[in-house]
């Protein structure tokens, strides 16, 4: 299992992804070819996809409603009935053209379907190609769990093209953005150091910043592809960073936040706790929860708020023994998992957030 | 992937099967176990498994409808919602106590709950002894589409124990059978032999004939686990067998059959199209049909059943290209994958059936 990710290709040299990638479609030579987008990846990458891929066979497209929301079982079930009544064979090709919703979907239902179809993931949003493109994790939330169904399957090729990042609103870039600094913070001081002082309106820097993000995930999960350790720390952030996203998914008077924005938060906060158990420097400290704030709008929780997102945390996949368990940072790329992490902890943690 | 299966244990000692099982989880320390089990299994084995295993931390049951109708999306979503309510961690065992239905449900649930959770199957069934226990397929029905929706993911432990055989209706014994038949066609002679002439009310040459057909499939899926060839021939009967048994369930005018019901015509059905387009002996077809029909009572079928037989035909997983692909037999044990078949011969066979 320790060189799974090797066996299969990651293509993101932005001139040559699409020769490689149509020489391996001419290679593979499936029955079938489907392409699943959602209502906006149809409108803005489509034309461009179809573009980069004048394909002589043609392709079938499956379009699924956008949103977190839509992220679930009913609508794979539409996608299986799709497949099938479209005569998908267990030869055909799923593409995933789309962010991490698609994505995601879109890989556990090509695992899935007759046990196993290939599939290949173009991310089109800056977090699905710096986090969901790489490391084979695909699912579905289960009411608003998040992610609570799914597998541990990877895509034959993940094709990066920054081009389609051209039509993606201002907010899902700076969504992407969250799981960048997560990044330099869980592996790396000087990518961290570069990323939170980087100019985004400099197209190479800022490309740069997104190979060297993926880099840095792909080194991770090559080395844990399981998550039996190291990969937990992918998870930074991201205990009370889903609680809170499912929280305000749930609840009609919170704005939908996007995954980077609760991310965002989430990471403020355990890097609170980190300054308050392991003793994470009282300044970096300040200096992450600086930059987060200049790039995401502050939310506001009350005591209640918290307590509703702190029961949430029971449905954390890392849990054992009904133990919420988080990763913490002694230091930037010095982590700790597995820590029991108090409720008085996290209270003071919103409370630092809070105050900032 | 070659020796995927000698990774996990399957334990078929019938007297030493519960001391290594008990023996396997007081090492694994799961944090908690479920036992998923059917009204059936509820009832008639449940009680049986308890005596085995008089676990100290106990474990949870979770009930699902018997049946194979129930063996859908839906049925799933009510267990990975009942795991959620019940605190199932990353490190919960399941164990799968029932028929084909509750390893094959089971093992989908336990294969993408969390990414997947550890599963043991113990099954119940004579045909969840020597099909579904062993070769990691797992999965379920898009409606009436037979295990459309699954993955091939091997489970920790197979516990197989005849004892649980003494609750089972003889229908579903019989059912069990045609998966034993059809071990010895495709590989093994003198195992046909023997099982053809068996006396099945003899106990120990019984529990003999089971083993002995754990073992031809556990051979067949281990050198092919990923069903790139050879295990292509475990397949033999379903691809006409799946289709009956999918009509039947679909109309109300029909019995429903047991799996092992279908497979069986389609065994003489597709023994029937080996001999007139591969020249399979003509003597050993008429063994087979008679040895079959011995054994499982005659079902009709009119022109327009066999039409709409014929198009639930493509459905078929082993399809490529739209076309319907057959395996076939030149002799006992001499194979042949991927066959075409046509129409005349479909219906030539089921003319021969009627007849006979």
């Amino acid at each position: 299992m320790e060189n799974i990710l090797e066996e299969k290709g990651l293509v993101y040299n932005n001139g040559m992804a699409w020769e490689v990638f149509s020489k391996h479609l001419d290679q593979q030579g499936n029955t079938k070819v489907f392409v699943i987008i959602d209502e906006n990846t149809q409108k803005h990458c489509l034309p461009y996809f179809h573009k980069n891929y004048p394909s002589e066979n043609g392709f079938e497209t499956i379009t699924i409603s956008a949103g977190e929301k839509f992220k679930n079982i009913e609508t794979c079930l539409n996608v299986w009935n799709t497949l099938s009544e479209k005569g998908a064979d267990r030869n055909s090709l799923i593409i995933n053209l789309g962010g991490g919703v698609v994505t995601d979907l879109g890989g556990f239902v090509a695992s899935t379907f007759k046990r196993g179809l290939q599939f290949i993931n173009i991310p089109t949003s800056l977090l699905a190609m710096v986090d969901a493109s790489v490391g084979g994790k695909n699912g579905v939330d289960l009411g608003h769990i998040k992610n609570q169904i799914g597998v541990i399957n990877l895509p034959e090729m993940v094709i990066l093209d920054t081009k389609f990042l051209e039509t993606l609103p201002q907010a899902h870039i700076i969504s992407g953005l969250a799981e960048m600094l997560k990044h330099g913070l869980i592996h790396d001081k000087a990518y961290w150091e570069r990323i939170k002082t980087a100019d985004f309106s400099n197209k190479i820097e800022f490309e740069k910043l997104i190979w060297d993000s993926v880099e840095i995930k792909k080194k991770i999960v090559t080395k844990d592809p399981l998550e039996k350790n190291l990969r937990k720390t992918l998870n930074y952030g991201h205990t009370l960073g889903h609680a809170i996203e499912s929280y305000f998914l749930e609840n009609d008077n919170k704005p939908t936040l996007l995954h980077g924005e609760a991310v965002a938060i989430g990471i403020v906060l355990a890097t609170h706790i980190s300054e308050e158990s392991l003793g994470f420097p009282k300044e970096t400290l300040k200096d992450v929860t600086q930059t987060i704030l200049h790039h995401f709008p502050k939310q506001t929780f009350t005591q209640n708020d918290i307590k509703e997102v702190i029961k949430l945390l029971v449905f954390d996949k890392k849990n054992r023994n009904g133990k919420v368990l988080f990763v913490l940072l002694e230091d930037i790329g010095l982590y700790k998992s597995d820590c029991v992490v108090n409720n008085t902890l996290i209270y003071s943690a919103f409370e630092y957030y809070k105050n900032f």
